[in-house]
């Protein structure tokens, strides 16, 4: 593993997975393995829990964090190879991430899609470029179609709340928003989990279907109350369409969990990466109840992201 | 003392402002006492001082400090518990607070006031959300009402210039302004300086009475020449009307504080928080002269903290 | 040296280039120098490239840099003295300079010109008035008129870049852009390149002459193809008009170098500070060829500012 953008193989969930909980009993075990090593954390969107887990991994392996909000701090970079630069990018990516490669031994990046360029976002572009012309491993923070860190995280708390030998039935449930919303962490989400091996049951209102390259191997059930049946793990996440690309093509309120829709699911666990519009997405008779994991989740991400620097860095 | 947002006790206040003053001399004696711990800074609101002297703190008693511009950086926030999220804010105070409790060991949190919302500002109310949904120590950095690391500051300005064994005539002076200021430093420095048993007069125009359950105590006196006979210390200091809530109710530019209003009380100092409006609220003369202990205060804003910080620490 | 503003003299510029150099086959064995010492690195307006080198040189050197990004997170500032604050400016750059003076060992400071008040730029007013009132070493990150950083990290290039016994023929190239652009970096590059003693040849359309005070020693000619012939290293930089202060009088494409350009300076390499327009300033031809030293110059900052940080501390 050189860069850390995607599900790779079960193999090293598993390694990276045993090697989060490690750390998360250990925080600063390998405080020396990162001295004098820098990381740069570049931000093309906003961060809560990435920008702070980040920093607090790369710290606790005695690494030094810097953050850039390149769209606040920086310059507007220019993404297309060959562009004539006379409009409002002021810098190249090209000439940019060769820079950020040169000042530093790892970058992390957050590039959220545009959700209206089917084409480029599908191509990870952004990110991409970044990883393109920079030189140096890159982590992802999130980009166009891709969140592996959450995942990452995700994984780490199935585990610790599986003890059963049987495979959990893990359902991915579609949430109304008000927004459009990227595919990132449904995408990411429905990768790892099927390539750890649970079983998975994706759910949401027709139009909603995701990027089939993503879902083969998924159990698709239109049902929402027919695909809770029995899960044993439910992670909430709203996405815009993917066919009628970023598109909001319905939003039925009777979509947001409630207890009631635990019914037939009487110890389901709930995930959600955060941030959650409460009562809309989820309701806050569950967030607040014993079956939520996502302060669990969000904890989890430290360790995530501590994992997969101590990695590159090894 | 678990979370630092108020005057508590003169012990307390004594027990800060003497470590506070160890530590000026001191600055990093205490290296080891922070080491592997976190504090999270976060500013709902703009800020220098409190900004830098609260890094440098944490850094002299070997913390790591990370800064969030929530209101830039991360997402807009929820405060009302309840709330459909169906609009603007995109995630709920009670799920932020809670994941960065669980990131660092203390927060630290400046919350400005609406100043349209009484009931909210006297509550305290977003500042009070983080300190009820964030499950670790909470360091006033500034919420609607209090300022107390500014007041911490302060009184060990006073103390230390005042060597006299009576005790020292302080006024607290309103000062004209041209934008609707919020009431924390007024509060505040009311609070404190009554609480550690100085002589407190406040003189304001009529209509800028403060919150009288922080005024108990000290001497009310509209007359401005006659509130500065024989004082020791000026606090200067602009604040909106309380009863006519966040209203500029007059602006008299003849209590703009110059040489010449110091006829009756030649010795004293003049203090301000800053920023202050030069020329609006305190004229050139009396900030370059002398009498002001302005760079004072600000210097042992960095004290104050790092006392405050080791001793929730301890 | 107390401050490091501009060039000085030849034998400071050959030290500070000596040290550079060695930092950068050494960047840590100076780690204990900064012990227990802070910079603040004060932004006024966007960077990437200085931002992050030069908390890389201060951590490098085993101090505490701490970012303050005055435009956006702090207050809008007053620079003229005796103002009337009764706009929009919330401080005075006297009373907050004071104070980052009392928090900080040194000071590094990036101030833009406004290039419509062509008096106040000259004298430097705005990072002038941050020397003047903050009574510690502060360090340029680029100045109205000056980018000193800059010209060391390109003066170290060249320098690396070049091992014959003669002069180098240094020629400075004026290059189109969309936007009315400062004279700081053309002004210092100038002022190092004849400071060290190389030979320099500026060439522009007319309308574009450089201040003179900074010129003086250089050759001008307004004739491209003329001024290139023979080049060794050809420093490639857009400015707005000095006489029609700020003014785009002309955009003159031809004035773009691509590979033609080079039909009598067959050797020559090519220098820009970035940011970079592609195919505005220079072509990606140039660029992305083995002429181009850009990435060099930019990996340079790190160690200049390394050099310059570690002499003001010696």
């Amino acid at each position: 593993m050189k860069h850390f953008t995607k599900f790779e193989s079960k193999s090293l969930a598993d390694t990276l997975i045993e090697k989060a909980l490690f750390y998360k009993a250990n925080p600063r075990v390998d405080k020396a393995l990162g001295e004098g090593k820098r990381i740069g954390c570049i931000f093309l969107n906003p961060s809560l829990r990435t920008r702070a887990s980040t920093q607090i991994a790369a710290i606790n392996l005695g690494m030094e964090p810097i953050v850039m909000n390149m769209d606040k701090e920086g310059w507007a970079l220019e993404m297309n190879e060959g562009a004539i630069m006379n409009k409002g990018t002021v810098e190249h990516v090209k000439d940019a991430a060769a820079v950020l490669g040169s000042y530093f031994d790892i970058l992390a990046i957050r590039a959220f899609p545009s959700l209206t360029n089917k084409n480029e976002d599908l191509a990870d572009f952004t990110f991409n470029q970044f990883v393109k012309f920079s030189g140096v491993p890159v982590i992802s923070l999130e980009s166009a179609i891709r969140h592996p860190l959450q995942s990452l995280a995700d994984m780490m708390t199935i585990q610790e709340n599986w003890s059963k030998k049987e495979k959990p039935k893990v359902v991915l449930t579609w949430a109304p928003h008000i927004k459009a919303i990227p595919h990132a962490v449904a995408n990411s989400f429905t990768e790892w989990t099927i390539g750890c091996g649970h079983d998975l049951t994706i759910t949401h209102p027709a139009g909603y279907e995701l990027d089939q390259s993503f879902t083969k191997g998924a159990t698709i059930e239109l049902d929402q109350k027919k695909a809770l049946e029995n899960a044993d793990f439910v992670y909430v996440k709203n996405w815009s369409a993917f066919n009628d690309y970023g598109k909001i093509v319905s939003t039925d309120d009777s979509w947001m969990l409630t207890e009631k829709h635990f019914i037939n699911a009487n110890d389901a666990k709930v995930m959600h990466c955060l941030p959650v519009r409460r009562n809309v997405e989820l309701s806050d008779e569950i967030l607040d109840s014993k079956r939520s994991l996502v302060q669990e989740q969000a904890k989890n991400r430290i360790y995530a992201a501590q994992s997969v620097i101590s990695h590159i860095l090894s």
